[in-house]
């Protein structure tokens, strides 16, 4: 089976790997407290040139956005999102599981603007019953975004300024932060990102490691006794180095980019290939995402041979599904696709 | 330095990591749907001689113990556990996070016994004032103990016996399982654990694997949507063959036991050397874990050679110390350690 | 000022304050075991001609909507609420501060239509990554609604069904339930509910009590140990007494819903004289709060005389406000009030 | 049956019944915005001598106990306390329920010690992996304690200088405030008591009034958007002047004093004749709670006459009971006890 279902279904990139097994049997501090960690940190700073960045490593997506979210909300307080957001569909209610609300706002393309939040923000500051409604304390975005869309460099200039202006935190969800930031429509850069952003994560599930995400706080914005909440939530590993030797090696030579621009690279030829072939598309994805409209006969066909993902019904007839492109996927995999479509 | 800190300052096993890279480039399903996860809990109900039994995978300890027993309780119980509990220690208050509180007997060296546990839920059954307590919901035991000993087969049927009488759920923390099945003075098997215990989980953080916890669920208890719960908690990996395939190797060719026994048996070789050297103990453990009294000049002679962990002040001038073996403690490491005793 | 903002602004009906009176120095056990909230319970039984439903006394409805809730629901279960619910905004957060998410639904007039409940139950079931979701555990609807509006005895028996059919209990908050089966255009009596819904409550605080509502479990489904877990979430009064005797008074001679007409009437006479003085509703209600579009010149007049509740914009000119009887305005008030309408 | 099992068996005294009474067709607004708890809380600020003194009122003790700590912890804190304080055993795990430990210390006949505090503090500090525990954020006591003990001026204020050395706030439960300001052993005021603690509040359900209690901040630390909090755990009543009215009764002409005082001149006369007729205490009380060891015989035999509470078992033929007078025990009703002890 061709493997376009995800961005998560092989191990690790194999220069990941190979930190994994050069750095096996060096005994180290645990709980994060390892060189290679403290090294991934340093590494990663450099990369958003924020020297004063604090990074912390945990292990996957959903508990990332869990412990980072229920941490810097106030009790009363809840996270704003596009409806479409990640912690508002697939993360099985995660965000609730602490206490606090998804104050959702319809999504544009899977985006939040400045102006909906804005005039969010206004409507609560206006009702008169607001001390009897959650307050709004987050604001949470995703980059790409789910529906593998991107926040232009004024989009996200726009979003921080009425964040600042009402004294409301800015968190990106990076889970797909490497594609999205090597996307030829991307006009961010990493360091825009820690500047725009109060808190972001740099994923690496989905980017080349085999689990870990990378949570940079750019304002000195740590929760206090960060590391004890952390391991309060369960998110803590004994050996933390799992993750710093990985972020270590993704963050040397550019491997975090390089791998990046191979799924996009692939992504774009397999997105003008459809596009030649005549496919419609449920959105115009310019990341490792694409979603495409296929007849429901195609679909019988095509799953024979490739692993994808259903989206959505379109209608009677015909059905969305995702494809997706990864640092794995190789070069004659994404031609046995097009040579199916 | 000679690392006797603990037993998770190193990577992996080497087999466990050759089954990571011999897997790496496999295509799989995530949320630990893939085959090396389905073949590592069938190896696992064969190493327990519990077909029936259901098996999941966690990432760390803390995580696990809190995921368990949060879901095996109803709203009002608690878990009763030894003041000595990891839970009720160092896990950062991970299980009163999730809304419990954990209900605490005096431990005899580290463990409940049954009479004291019967006692205690008799008590709690004769208070008028019951139905505004905390209601015992769980009962929850380490094996090996934090203080490093062991429940013998008498003991722990006795328990379990009670917990049954009782309808109260037994669960054991097994971060250390290997290490207390490895014992000489251990007279129970995996199959015997899994017969007096409802639900227990075998450690690979501790025991030759980068992360994870395998918990096994033996009378059909596993509670409804488990998976769903896990990831709700932020405990699901997307990529689960990372824990998948590490139990695979773990519990192929015995390779669990066989690591677990060279612990032991580097353990037993320490401990007899600071017998014959005249060391006190503060504890007569019999297992990876040795806890010495040393004099207040000895600690800080041995803190320049070796990594070790204080445990507590004696007295003015002697403090106890915690030496660990692992799977990675070498002869020669250990050689150089008794040669500084 | 007339008091028109609401339907709590004044204490107890005077025969409910004269069994407190009368009752004061009587001693009696604490935590509703009182002689008086038995007999309160008893009346209920009468009044829902439900002999068998067991009847359970919580201060107000915020947190009556939390205990029950909260305790009906699974770990990973949500509550299916129209996207008008109280629970949804005015509660500031009370379902998730206990873990749970609102799945909302598109409300009709305030209302779920069982066809749009049935809908979203297919397309949660349909969903493949349903296993990644918050899986719909209670269906909430309120009775009257937020809006004023009533269910038909038809559309309750269709959502009952559904609900049935799917295995999800039916909850409804009836904080403002004698108001909503005194109106002229309910055809449901309180037996009905007592047999369509799985749980319900009868709202005392807002129809002539103190404080209290009488939650009614309908088919033997009171959670285990349920005064045990009121009591953990602070809900439970040492003076149990305070809201049963007034329960005891309100379920004698139909006062309960004698004082509801009285509210209702008063309410059928305002509807009258404001569509007579050509004024435009934001909502058609059959109930004791009227919602009414003014000029902002004519609200910044009324202003002055009235207590009432701003709702929403209409626009730049208009605004929608509301008005509310209850069991305690006077003939009197309402004339001043439409005299200056 | 003479009603000596504890101080919540009767209503309101019949001073604040009557508040109830005289204001209640008064229209007022809900929610605690009401002119009577406005003005309750400018007497309670007078009596504290606390002018900028920020009061609340909620419903019960546990409940209060709740929200407060709650509020006032960082997510990674628990509330130390003494090992028989009221949170740790008979409010079914409330604080718990909110995500924190209870920290306990063994209670010197109920009470912390300044010394034990301290000691407990540093051990912490000390501890080198306080990391990973749970770390105190609050200080919890009773006054008078659970076993009618009383702190003196001296306790308080050793007890206070160690929270503030310390920099964690000290935070009162005095729902049996007046009765333990009234002892003739107390030599503290209530002015002291808004002096040395950070938060503290005086119970009203077991003092005179139906329900409620009234918190009282005196340093300037309210939680950010406490009443949405308070609203969001449940505990905001819609008719709050319920509470207010009838704290602003107990704060007319002293009469919290006078009733509190009435309860312990009652107390001390049970006190007298127990001593005189030869029974021995369970533990010297100075206050309206008195425990007797008594024989099991003569238990039975004043079952028969006296509602009491059991205490503990003393030994196989001995019981400790609870005897409690309140502002309704009449001297008739204490003439009657004292007539069949």
């Amino acid at each position: 089976m061709l493997p376009f279902a995800n961005d998560y279904s092989r191990g690790a990139h194999p220069k990941v790997l190979q930190a994994l097994i050069d750095t096996n049997m060096d005994a180290q501090p645990g709980y994060g407290q390892d060189i290679y960690t403290k090294r991934a940190a340093q590494k990663i700073q450099a990369a958003c040139e924020a020297p004063d960045a604090e990074v912390f490593f945990i292990s996957g997506g959903t508990q990332t956005n869990q412990v980072v979210i229920s941490n810097l909300l106030d009790g009363d307080e809840g996270v704003v999102a596009a409806d479409s957001g990640h912690i508002n569909f697939h993360e099985a209610g995660s965000i609730e599981y602490t206490g606090h609300k998804v104050l959702t706002l319809p999504g544009e393309r899977g985006k939040i603007t400045a102006k909906n939040l804005q005039s969010y923000l206004d409507d609560w500051q206006a009702d008169e019953n607001h001390g009897q409604m959650v307050a709004p304390g987050l604001v949470y975005i995703s980059f790409s975004t789910e529906l593998g869309t991107l926040y232009s460099k004024q989009e996200l200039a726009d979003l921080s300024q009425v964040c600042r202006q009402n004294q409301i935190p800015l968190f990106m969800d990076g889970a797909r932060l490497g594609y999205g930031l090597m996307s030829p429509e991307c006009d961010l850069s990493l360091a825009d990102i820690a500047k725009y952003c109060d808190i972001f994560y740099i994923g690496g599930t989905k980017v080349g490691a085999l689990a870990g995400e990378a949570v940079v706080f750019t304002k000195h914005n740590v929760p206090k006794r960060f590391t004890t909440k952390i391991k309060r939530q369960g998110a803590m590993l004994a050996k933390g180095r799992l993750i710093g030797v990985q972020f270590d090696a993704l963050f040397t030579d550019n491997l975090y980019f390089k791998l990046s621009q191979h799924a996009i690279d692939l992504a774009m030829k397999l997105k003008r290939a459809l596009k030649d072939k005549g496919y419609q598309f449920l959105i115009d994805s310019p990341t490792n995402q694409q979603f495409v409209v296929v007849t429901n006969d195609q679909l019988a066909e095509l799953k024979k041979h490739v692993d994808l993902s259903f989206w959505e019904v379109v209608d009677d007839t015909h059905t969305a599904i995702r494809l997706v492109t990864s640092w794995s996927t190789t070069e004659q995999e994404l031609d046995a696709l097009i040579a199916i479509l």
